[in-house]
């Protein structure tokens, strides 16, 4: 196995260079819009990927044919299964392939004889083993594909989730359409993006999980991204890529059509050992990969909840480069806090702009040149003045031009209204946020209560934000990092 | 108001001069030992801190005499409301104030006049709003205590949490002991840790908010919790100090007793020019404080999401100082980044040793040689071999120093055995805490789905763990950043 990382290879810096893409997005295109699938390996066993495929299909509400296919026969969720590809009297785009690696060479002519446009291969046990054997089954098996015209996703892969068209992997993905776009070596890592941050409106237009990449790789689905209408954003995990200059050259592409964030894993030695074993690629060295990554105009992010948190911030946030900070709703430690933080990351808390000072003296004369920014909530408690008042001043101000607003859930439940406190103070950001032009962060924290009122008044809230397209972060530290890196990025 | 922070006055490196408190911790003992308590100022609005300070005593289930204050009688929760202090015909040991800050010192003559140890003062609106009137009112204050022989708490201030004693400030702090001891100059912040991390086992044994600090300081509050019994690691919020060098020394003192954590409020000038409204700290320079906090043993926090894992890590992982990290229970992609991050942090994860991979070779022949440190969950399933019984053969293995286990309870949702699964995972890595004597953290994401299953199957498992002793963290992230932190301070 080479071990020199084939990213190494570039010379930066890189004059992009136009050039036709070896295949058009149209290509994609139809393998993203399968008139019909077979599942090939589909069992009637609930605890089997094979059951997993047919069954996702089916709750998501697929519109095309599922052909289940197995050489023992019978029925699966109601469905004729058949014996063999060549059983299916129809025509099939795609296959999903959850049989042994030992059979795949023989799917792939059985696949180019009914027509079949793409195999997204589950099927592992390639070079990720390290085992010379399966690294040259895995060359065989993209030689076979090549000659037989049949393009691969995969293998090691979960492979497509495309809510809108009823494509997905697992029945617990989000069936909610977004408008980010994801292409992920890991599928666990998918997986954990729909499970974790859903609720913050982390859901996707199109996303693949394309495990070893030896065909159709994250170059292919970059530049289809990047022309796809329903995208307004794009994820990527990238563990290595197969050949680097294409890759920047889609990258820079895709960076000019749309915001780009990039999470590679395998920076280090040791993550390189490992993502040898997980989709056997090989990791490029980390600075030479951040340079090219900012050079071709994306963002790179080194953490799950980076990436998590960019993602939303693009595409939630309204743009803006201006780096003057201001916040209102949390207690003085918090505020004292938040200012630190942005101080050190390079954005300012300036002291409230004048034209926000003249209407608090005109509102409430007791709290005149004691309420600083961040806005103290509880030096507001009780004076008449709330925080959503602030918050408006705050947006029509020239001398600010990043909101930070925190829901303060905690403070209400103790409150005998804790709901209509919290219901209050959720509406009224969600009308400074339609109205705004600025970037504007809203922080509620996880509804992470064993009590259950609590976890039901904390998710309603957060399914309302979302809902009304607000940014939601869990964290005051996470909205500001992310506010922070979005005006660099914006600068 | 002079802006010189008496912090930088000190001249560092500073021999530490051993000489006696200015008072017995014996003195903080009684105070927050009180036989009795009047609520001055106290209310029968629910919506209300006069209220509260009534209702919390009640619902802590407090033992001793409970005296609501106000002139114009009646009662409240069923309990007499007396017209004034002296009205009260029994010995009071502790005042709580509620009153606007003109009648200061009249509260404070009647409390010597009743033989009061101390007056917790939530009265605030003194130096904190940069006033020379209210300034001049706080010196005032301070010259009358000392004048009268009482002890003062605050003012601007939550004051003391006990939930032991039952002492508390608001009903909806958490009523569970734990072995961490707390001190605040910020009620918010104090009360925000108990609403986000007491299901994660940050619970108090005492902690006490103590805002503008006038009297009893943080050196107070740190010298008693460094000798308090049930104390077993001690977290603290400052946003300035009154007496550095006294600072430094209860500081050292209390870092041999116990695992000390400081977060720092007022690092910046923003954050310093917050801190001034907030409590009227001054806030002394961030490199000289971090420079004295590391040199008296103590450990520094930048955020609360830092303060919150360290002081969960020192309270429930076993100490030591080794560096080589395992992980267990993760996919491809997040094993991955957790190498990564680890290497970048200053750990190290090595391959299997040798002891590892042999019985990992008997036990599943298939698997030899291809799964690797970080243990990537997708390889191990269905091969017989489960993530927990790794993490056993590595716990045994004097090749690795630190463990880290996650759940990964989004993987068993889409099972049709999800609690079974979750349950197993838990009870197996409860086995292995209690076995080992490395540090071990577990990983387990808010549960923060707007899904009740899912949410009361995270909450459950959480609070298996917690009642047995783990260290939980919300992210792989957290953990590893956790652990990194506590290897160099062990070390």
């Amino acid at each position: 196995m080479e071990r020199c990382p084939p990213f190494l290879s570039l010379k930066l810096p890189v004059t992009y260079v136009v050039r036709m893409a070896e295949q058009h997005p149209s290509d994609l295109d139809a393998i993203f819009h399968p008139r019909s699938i077979a599942i090939v390996g589909a069992s009637a066993n609930p605890n089997t990927p094979g059951y997993d495929y047919v069954q996702s299909l089916k709750t998501f509400g697929y519109g095309g044919k599922i052909y289940p296919v197995n050489p023992k026969g019978g029925e699966i969720l109601g469905m004729r299964v058949y014996e063999s590809l060549q059983a299916i009297d129809a025509d099939v785009d795609l296959v999903i392939s959850c049989v042994p690696s030992k059979f795949v060479l023989e799917l792939i002519e059985d696949s180019a004889a009914r027509g079949v446009k793409a195999v997204q291969m589950f099927t592992g046990r390639f070079s990720e083993t390290g085992k010379p054997d399966a690294i040259d089954l895995e060359q065989r098996l993209i030689d076979k594909a090549r000659e037989a015209g049949v393009r691969i996703i995969g293998p090691n892969c979960m492979g497509l989730l495309y809510p809108e068209m009823g494509l997905s992997f697992r029945t617990d993905m989000s069936q909610k359409s977004g408008p980010i776009g994801f292409i992920s070596q890991s599928g666990n890592l998918l997986f954990e993006l729909t499970h974790f941050s859903d609720a913050r409106g982390l859901r996707f237009s199109k996303a693949v999980s394309y495990g070893n990449g030896i065909d159709l790789n994250e170059s292919d689905f970059l530049e289809y991204l990047a022309t796809d209408s329903a995208t307004k954003t794009i994820g990527a995990y990238i563990e290595g890529v197969r050949d680097g200059r294409r890759f920047l050259q889609a990258l820079s592409q895709a960076a000019k059509a749309k915001p780009v964030v990039v999470l590679k894993g395998g920076r280090t030695s040791a993550g390189e050992r490992t993502a040898a074993s997980h989709t056997a690629a090989l990791a490029g060295a980390q600075k030479v990969w951040e340079a090219a990554v900012a050079q071709a105009g994306a963002l790179s992010a080194q953490t799950v909840e980076d990436l998590t948190d960019l993602l939303i911030g693009l595409a939630y946030m309204k743009p803006g480069s201006g780096r003057r900070l201001a916040m209102v709703g949390a207690g003085g430690g918090r505020s004292v806090l938040t200012a630190d933080l942005c101080e050190e990351l390079g954005l300012s808390v300036p002291p409230l702009p004048d034209d926000v000072e003249e209407k608090i003296a005109e509102k409430t004369p007791d709290l005149a040149g004691w309420v600083t920014n961040p806005v103290d909530q509880s030096i507001l408690a009780g004076s008449g003045l709330g925080g959503a008042r602030v918050l408006e001043w705050l947006d029509a101000s020239p001398g600010i031009d990043l909101l930070l607003a925190n829901v303060g859930e905690p403070w209400a439940f103790g409150r005998p209204n804790a709901e209509a406190l919290i219901d209050r103070v959720t509406d009224r950001f969600i009308e400074v946020a339609a109205a705004t032009k600025k970037p504007f962060a809203v922080v509620l924290a996880p509804s992470d209560y064993p009590d259950a009122e609590r976890w039901r008044m904390t998710s309603e809230a957060r399914e309302k934000l979302v809902a009304a397209g607000l940014a939601v972060f869990t964290s005051v530290e996470r909205a500001v990092r992310t506010l922070a890196r979005l005006a660099e990025y914006r600068s």
